[in-house]
């Protein structure tokens, strides 16, 4: 691998690491835990992993002897920033713990547990990788390990390389299932430890115990230096209006945070239209009125930051498109054959006079899209929508009407969008390359610990790094019931933004004076090697909800 | 305005000037000059500022008496990072003359010098936007100084002002128009001079004596950062092909500069295929052939750098577009009225046999794009055209029905991206920063030495700043004549990547092994404060044009 100046100069950064695991490690159990809801189900599914005690780590007077200890590490889903750095973590942990210790890496996600696919991480392909972004020192892959056959596969093979604790590092699906090969591994007495890392730029991996996923801070601050960088563009040209999409499957953390950092015109946040029932009607009113009202001005210019899940909660599209599933589900045979304009008829001519009023108020490309482009379960894809795109154009559609608009001679004029991957495989940020070497050598001491059906957890992110606190969290407490695929499914309960959360409020308090006036901001491009109040920052969202 | 901290560490930051400007000044005058060819018309034209000498400066040992000069500036066309340092190192240069000079900046480009709306630059207001991007201190604007009425209505207002000279800060038009307003300022003996400075993220203001034109180190670094961040994640997820489109209006030096820095599979050189008269479906050809025999290893996934001028360069288009352009053009009353089907099928039968195979054969949106979206002129809007997913969706189709992909077990899911806003107005680099305050500070030392029709000059780039040698280039010396809408007219010559130059060779002779292997540099976000090795790189452009 050829080397960018930057990644030679950054190989030499030594991440930093919370004091209690600097040294020896002290155990502190605290009290049994329930999960969060749902208790007697979780409890029945999780007989051997269930109401464990949160952990945490101390600093311990006297070292204990250690012995050495195969671990297997596994990299899965969407790539996030530092997880490179996780697993340096987890192999200078378990060197620490023993010099012979062993860590071996299985092939693009946990497909290759199954396949038997794997390497051995050893020191010199370890320091390739340090404080590098990406997930490509083993890849990453999305099979999901869900079934009793998948399980047992991969005992042989921990077996055969003599593993005892197997690191997943993943979102919540990927800890879901950890804890459930957790309780399985259990109650086989394999004696193998399974062990979770926090992982999704998302963000929606988080609760009262886990304070933040690890790559959103890096990420979301990739986003924020190309918004920025438009922003001064559209600030300089003053004619275009920016509609940027911005990536993160459900929640908006992801839009709420490039909003605190950057004060765009606009950031729309889906968990607030939901809850106010807003139409797609609605949402083009409220952007157009802040258009025209900075016509008015004078100002033919703005940003507006998209969430990408938007769609699904709009609530007149999410019954639109559940309609649509079921009633193309339940003909699947019948439409199979029909060409567009026949699929066009039937659907129009089945659906509820509501949802077919709402296909109607689509521009006719999108409405083509949900009609005809079915994934190969015959359902909407969603993801394909090109959000920013269909809100800018109704947009137009909308002012191209307004008296007013024409009034104070407003122009509008649309460029679009869509960032994701551009910040999945940044190098992390001084925060993430801490936080994700933390998580991965405190992974290494809930193994030492003898525990399993853990997520290692790093808290107090808003202190510098010596006075964070390391420790363990039973994944079973995160958990509740929800339905999926027709299914009641013990699942991670995934973080939406919190109406009532500190980082919402502060957006809310300001969005008025950023719509109407010219706030942006503008961060720049990460640093590494700067003062630390430019390097060292964690995210706005992380600062907003810990700052007590 | 609320800074980022970046932004706050950033401002104390000073930009480093050539050693001949840091002290008292000499003029060295050169030879007189000749224009590039077209010498005598050019002359003809330029009757009062042709041939005139190159200038350099020298350290003195002994200080002139330096007289107030009052100084207006424009910003002129597309954003480029540094255009702010640029004007605070004209007025640190003007200042430096005599403490009472004083410095008007004309509000939204040239339009602001003929509409007489100006503000004065004093120090708070500079010191607010020392080493950021944007143009925003003073706003752009395209309107083009180019008639007679508008330069006497520009004279009033620098009359008014007391202004005796003007910096034009622009590309190569924006120039080509300073040079003009130069010689009838000096043919009307106004005394006021116009100095020009070398402005565009393109790279295609450069020859002999100007070596790049700022802005362009920074905006490639930023695209380079996050083509390396997708490339990093396309190597992690290893299943899709990235195509990314990058800015730049003709000139490929934007995408050859991203492809020595992060190389990629694959990078396409318009002027390489206007050269080798390669057809759509050559290039197409190209592009499946090296995913088949990456397919072939195992590799799914890969990265398309594309030119966003490349539609115009490629032979069969031009054809296709002038004789639409001439086609639409002629019959202008006759297609006025003719909805879609009917100007579809005018045009069909009254192309010529080979551009209606050429329009056949492209996807039917892109067909259509190019017979019925015309802009105002009635010319077909290139710029609108998503070369790539024009490419990526004929690729993918060849795919479809290739034996050896097929035979290979090949998949091929394209990715689209397209990056110019991302990078216009990032802040500038170190090597941005410094040129562009040394451009303003050199025009100072222009203006003092009374000359007009010139444009700053930097050199020596590839060396430290102290070492850069300052001085002035006569406009009309880059000229030639062009036809420009059915008239002669005296330009700059645009400088297009040369196939024989070092920045191509260099790349031809890698991009075998890159399109097999997967050689992927990751560059990372532009920084400020670490290692030399890491801050205070030019671009490869120029170091391969310049390291002898």
């Amino acid at each position: 691998m050829k080397k960018s100046a930057l990644q030679k100069a950054r190989a030499a950064y030594q991440p930093k690491l919370p004091i209690a695991l600097q040294g020896a490690v002290k155990v502190v159990e605290g009290k049994p835990t329930q999960s969060v809801a749902d208790q007697e189900t979780i409890q029945k599914l999780f007989p051997n992993t269930y109401g464990l005690p949160e952990i945490r780590f101390e600093k311990n007077s006297t070292a204990g002897q250690g012995k050495p200890v195969n671990v297997g590490v596994i990299l899965s889903g969407g790539q996030a920033p530092g997880g490179h750095n996780v697993i340096s973590g987890l192999f200078d942990g378990i060197k620490k713990i023993h010099r012979d210790s062993r860590l071996f890496g299985f092939l693009m996600g946990p497909g290759g547990l199954v396949d038997h696919k794997y390497i051995e991480l050893t020191a010199p392909i370890i320091d390739e990788y340090r404080n590098t972004g990406g997930f490509d020192i083993i890849g990453s892959g999305r099979t999901k390990l869900e079934k009793v056959e998948q399980f047992d596969k991969g005992l042989e093979i921990l077996r055969e390389l003599g593993i005892s604790a197997l690191v997943i590092i993943g979102g919540d699906d990927s800890n879901t299932n950890a804890a459930i090969l957790a309780e399985y591994y259990k109650a086989k007495n394999t004696g193998i430890q399974v062990i979770g890392c926090p992982k999704t730029i998302d963000g929606d991996l988080k609760n009262n115990l886990i304070e933040t996923s690890f790559g959103f801070d890096t990420a979301t601050k990739v986003y924020s230096e190309v918004i920025g960088n438009i922003q001064r563009d559209c600030n300089s040209a003053k004619k275009y209006w920016h509609f940027i999409k911005l990536m993160g499957r459900s929640a908006s953390h992801i839009a709420l945070e490039c909003a605190l950092q950057t004060q765009p015109n606009i950031c729309l946040i889906s968990e607030e239209i939901e809850e106010k029932n807003m139409s797609l009607s609605d949402i083009v009113s409220y952007i157009a009125d802040i258009v025209t009202a900075r016509a008015a001005e004078g100002n033919n210019f703005g940003t507006v930051l998209i969430p990408e899940g938007l769609i699904e909660f709009i609530p007149e599209f999410k019954r639109l498109i559940a309609e649509l599933n079921e009633l193309l589900g339940a003909n699947a045979d019948k439409v199979a054959g029909m060409d567009a304009s026949a699929l066009t008829q039937f659907i129009m001519s089945n659906l509820s006079a509501e949802n077919v009023a709402s296909l109607k108020g689509l521009p006719e490309g999108v409405a083509r899209q949900l009609m005809l482009d079915r994934d190969p379960h015959g359902n909407v894809q969603v993801s394909l929508i090109e959000t920013e795109k269909l809100l800018s154009g109704l947009v137009s559609a909308k002012l191209a009407t307004s008296q007013k608009f024409k009034e104070v001679k407003g122009k509008f004029s649309a460029l679009h969008h869509f960032f994701g991957y551009e910040g999945r495989c940044a190098d992390p940020s001084n925060f993430d390359a801490d936080y994700c070497y933390s998580l991965g050598f405190n992974a290494s001491a809930l193994i030492n610990a003898g525990v399993t059906g853990y997520m290692s957890s790093i808290r107090n992110l808003v202190k510098p790094a010596v006075q964070w606190i390391p420790g363990g969290i039973p994944i079973t407490m995160m958990m509740n019931i929800e339905r999926r695929n027709a299914e009641d499914k013990p699942v991670i309960q995934k973080a939406l933004v919190r109406l009532d959360g500190e980082p919402f409020r502060k957006f809310a308090e300001q969005r008025e004076e950023w719509a109407h006036n010219t706030c942006y901001i503008y961060p720049g491009p990460i640093q590494y090697f700067g003062p630390t109040e430019v390097c060292d920052q964690p995210s706005m969202t992380l600062k907003y909800e810990h700052r007590n």
